[in-house]
């Protein structure tokens, strides 16, 4: 009660399963008394692509234009555009942050990894010497909940497709941990377009059961053990 | 010689040290008398989401959007964007695709990833069980090119950013080798940013040293071992 919940949603269709996650999520932090901001990117029409229009006036070095060093730099005289401020000033405010998505080539849909492309800029998210237990998105906390396309047993040690850690690694270590946040388990429905509706709608309640106790979850050890071992 | 060559470039600044890469390869592989294609996908203003605009005409379905089955039936009835169809076009030409980009937070540039989400699509790409080994794309070879920002003593199995194949998997089996894409050993540029000159000189002259013997190199064995073991 009183946590402040980010949920950054990438899906195209309210209709769709990921969707009904959103709406399951909302309705229930809300119910628990969370405040819950939703940033629905294909809704927003949300820039993915990291160019110089995300710097506001000057820049820093106009002769190459190298974009870590340019956010950077605008970052720190408060020149960066108004919709990665919106999106940082969400962040901040947030105790808990939850991406929803559908799992895209082993990853992110490109408008999500584009909020984390640009939003997530050195002097806000990290810095010299300021990253993972480091990181300056401190006492923060982030769940990975997305669906697939293929079923569970293509993702095992043994399946064609690997253990499901694997394509974690990037988005929880290589993001989330990287910027001093920590990470829940991911919360994972496998193939909701070839299931059953009564499978469905128990994939659903479990995502509702898990959202009631979620505050008492203690974060994953994000170390290679956990991805590899 | 009479290869045709793919290079799909993510960079926005053609004097970066990605620029410098990118230059190289065309320059290298026209000498050897391939027939080079250059995707440059900021100065194309390539759009990374995934939306119904990919999608000419009447959808499947158009109660409830799903992006997979649109541009799946879409392709079958030749009603893809023409984007799309222009870079399909280019890969189905290609004997050797090439992914030139620094990376951003383990992963691709959002714009990057989001030529993979939308060129990539069911029917072209691959189809029903006909994935990995048997996906579309046969008889095409493709190397990952990119540049870090962190040093190479943070990528090893006992660095914090673990070993660099990690980042490796989901683009190079969980794309490529799904599509039935055979892999190259990726080509790796490791902080040249915080390079000496002459550090930098070196690291392009490897390149070009490279791409003299490219078509006599074996492919990798894309399996988990390559990966984690």
């Amino acid at each position: 009660p009183g946590k402040k919940v980010l949920i950054v949603y990438a899906h195209q269709e309210p209709k769709s399963f990921n969707g009904s996650l959103l709406k399951i999520a909302v309705e229930e932090l809300t119910k628990q008394g969370c405040s819950v901001t939703v940033s629905d990117l294909y809704a927003m029409q949300f820039e993915p692509r990291a160019t110089r229009n995300d710097i506001v006036g000057h820049l820093h070095n106009s002769e190459a234009f190298n974009y870590g060093v340019e956010t950077w730099e605008a970052y720190k005289r408060g020149g960066l555009s108004k919709d990665l401020v919106q999106e940082q000033k969400k962040v901040q405010e947030a105790d808990l942050l939850i991406f929803q998505f559908p799992l895209f080539w082993f990853s992110m849909p490109a408008i999500l990894k584009g909020w984390m492309d640009r939003v997530l800029v050195q002097g806000f998210a990290y810095d010299l010497s300021k990253a993972y237990d480091g990181g300056l998105l401190q006492d923060k906390l982030s769940l990975f909940s997305f669906t697939t396309g293929g079923g569970q047993e293509f993702y095992s040690k043994e399946g064609i497709s690997g253990d499901i850690r694997y394509v974690l690694w990037p988005m929880q270590h290589g993001i989330m941990h990287f910027c001093g946040v920590k990470v829940l388990e991911p919360h994972i429905c496998y193939a909701p377009e070839h299931a059953s509706e009564e499978k469905r709608k128990e994939m659903l309640t479990a995502w509702t059961q898990r959202l009631k106790t979620l505050w008492k979850e203690e974060p994953i050890d994000c170390s290679p053990e956990w991805y590899f071992k």
